[in-house]
């Protein structure tokens, strides 16, 4: 094989990866098109593209149309080569799915879960569900390469580890890396409005969107910001906790979980419009909510949302409220970030139309009209897969990164023991 | 000389912007020390310096200590080469400047001015002040290479554009790029803030702070952005504009000239401080602030903070207050974006140090503690220059940016010429 060694210095594995990263992103390339688009030598790419075929991450396809003379050769990112295992915990859900490198899921697991029975529980489920979509997705060709896992509270990405998550009782400082070590695979974990914005950046509205923000409104509130199509995450990794910033002109003194008043997620998370709701049902403002809670012992976000759809005017001003809410605190994110694009996501947003007309109509009021003037809003696309998505490329993202990248080229040894030096 | 065309395509600028920008920041280098940061080979490293040292961009220096073998020759880069103009137009001040290519200030003149005299008035003054600059630097070496404006405003960043500024009557749409055009180089237009934001990060105390927001507090109130290490401008290169972002908990109703309700610059901005001491003078509730209104017919910020540093309780609580405000809606940006420092500047920030400890208390109340954690809240360090130095900075990296020296390397033609061409 073209040894990386006989390439200049930094130049290998940098230039392996945007060639990598190139066919990648296309699904199929040809040898001109690369030299085209990286600007490096014929010579060059035929230098990097022979390592990568080598280790068997890129493969010769089908003969591209010609441009006169003899039909070039395509060749095509092998996404069959490894599979990832992904996951996302939601505060009352798993997610989980297995993926190829390309970040297709290949099979796909959810149920109802309580994030608070803890992390033994919850990731022992994980693991079970792994097993199921491991057995619906065989045969497999490659090998594991990478664990993915978002999670609903805020995570410190360099050891893996949830800090103080208000929604996540029993998982404050728990080594989630490390209870996947056995796998003998990296394990990225990160928190769960990061994984699905990164999901809506690769294969949702997102697409091409070089600065954007996904809010998630569901059990908690969060967001994920895109800045120059790369996630940003913040100084401690906390990037994007909006649930906590006061709302402007609530007034209404709400204690919050995290011990301050007026917090979105207390006035418009789903915890609030449960509670909000079962006081109207109790209070006799709508009848259709008093039936339901007569009926369940309880309201969750899906009955408002029928009850909405069914014209009853309370539930409509329960969500158009929290739209106002989340629309305010989004308003002062447009000012300051003037994003191209806002995704609103999450089983809130999924519940229906009147919260996002709500957020948007409170947004256009709000923000500064430069700052709105081709500013898109949009619930988010991928259907709530938008996670275990987010989960496969937040993996592939690190996989193909430069310098991990390199150490598996350098190294010369099979996937899972460079990746085992890592764990 | 070296021609780039000998260099592989793209390496070429791009190679050649590498080390020059090393050399820059560093001040001097040595031909190892660029080996070793670059990761080019040591032929590749000296057929970029052999280009730059021939366009006179780099000089050979002082022998650097000897490790061993024969003594190295520094490299340094020549300042000198060049000049620039730059200037920083605040709603009531004009600071011009001459800067070398380094961002060094050669010459500096500031003095009031009303920018609502409209850009005719202002931009002619800017000129007087450049010339007196100018003999002031006297003798420059180099050429003129570009020009810098910052302005109190938004600014659509590629056409140098004012966009419905709210304090600059006047200036909608002026072309300040096209005003500047006889000296026949390239201008580059923005926001003040984003200037300021970009002169802390180049010599204040945002070095090497790769995420980090400036938020100037002055007749308006606006932010800078710098998100790894690179000013975030967004969408319609609005963002920061966090002066009309409606204040949490404020409930005063008080209309601002953008046609919300209690917009922070509305209750915290040069003009609402001024309003609120003026009625205090006047309701009685500060004989301080009442004498000073009566020997000068108006009040500003620097009387209140005369007053507040006597011991005056109003003047300390008119700063207290806007200190919140401000607070209020720097802890969202903190929750938001996670920044690890926070510069407060501007004249309202010059004004007092009750200002800068109101929005700390407010800042580390509000937000999360995990965002807090190790966040750096801090004055402003340029004294007031972080405005030419930021626009000098601004012009060098737009002027170092690999298409920029790649077109003027190609060219070979003077300066001037070659940058002509882009005006």
């Amino acid at each position: 094989m073209a040894k990386v060694g006989s390439m200049e210095g930094r130049d290998g594995a940098a230039g392996l990866v945007e060639v990598l990263d190139y066919v990648r992103r296309h699904g199929t390339s040809t040898r001109s098109a690369l030299v085209e688009a990286t600007g490096l030598s014929r010579m060059s790419v035929a230098q990097r593209l022979s390592a990568l075929l080598d280790r068997e991450l890129l493969a010769e396809g089908d003969l591209a149309r010609s441009t006169g003379g003899r039909a070039p050769r395509t060749l095509r990112f092998r996404g069959e080569a490894g599979h990832l295992l992904v996951a996302d915990l939601g505060a009352t859900s798993i997610d989980v799915a297995v993926a190829d490198l390309s970040g297709a899921i290949l099979a796909h697991a959810a149920e109802p879960a309580d994030i608070a029975d803890g992390p033994d529980v919850i990731l022992a489920r994980a693991e079970e569900l792994f097993e199921d979509c491991l057995a619906e997705a065989a045969p497999l060709a490659g090998e594991l390469w990478g664990i993915g896992i978002g999670v609903p509270g805020p995570v410190e990405f360099e050891s893996g580890r949830p800090v103080t998550p208000p929604i996540m009782p029993g998982w404050n400082g728990y080594p989630v890396r490390e209870r996947f070590a056995h796998h003998r695979v990296p394990v990225w974990v990160d928190n769960d409005a990061n994984v699905m914005a990164l999901g809506e950046y690769t294969a949702g509205l997102g697409r091409g969107t070089e600065n954007f923000v996904y809010v998630k409104i569901g059990t908690g509130i969060g967001a994920g910001v895109i800045v120059r199509g790369k996630l940003h995450r913040g100084a401690q990794g906390c990037a994007g906790d909006i649930g906590h910033i006061q709302v402007p002109v609530a007034g209404r003194d709400v204690i919050c979980r995290c011990g301050n008043v007026d917090c979105l997620e207390a006035l418009a998370g789903g915890a609030a419009l449960r509670r909000d709701a079962e006081d109207a049902a109790r209070e006799g403002r709508s009848t259709f909510l008093r039936a339901a809670l007569d009926e369940n012992g309880s309201l969750d976000a899906s009955d408002v949302a029928i009850a909405a759809a069914h014209g009853d005017v309370t539930s409509v001003e329960l969500f158009a409220s929290a739209g106002r809410h989340v629309g305010g605190v989004v308003a002062g994110i447009v000012n300051f970030f003037n994003p191209s694009l806002i995704v609103i996501g999450g089983g809130g947003a999924r519940a229906g139309d009147h919260l996002l007309a709500s957020i948007r109509e409170t947004v256009y009021r709000r923000s500064l009209p430069l700052a709105t003037r081709n500013l898109v809003i949009h619930g988010a696309q991928l259907g709530g897969q938008e996670g275990v998505i987010g989960a496969a490329a937040m993996v592939t993202n690190e996989l193909f990164a430069p310098d991990f990248l390199a150490r598996w080229l350098d190294a010369g040894t099979p996937v899972g023991q460079a990746h085992a030096a890592r764990v």
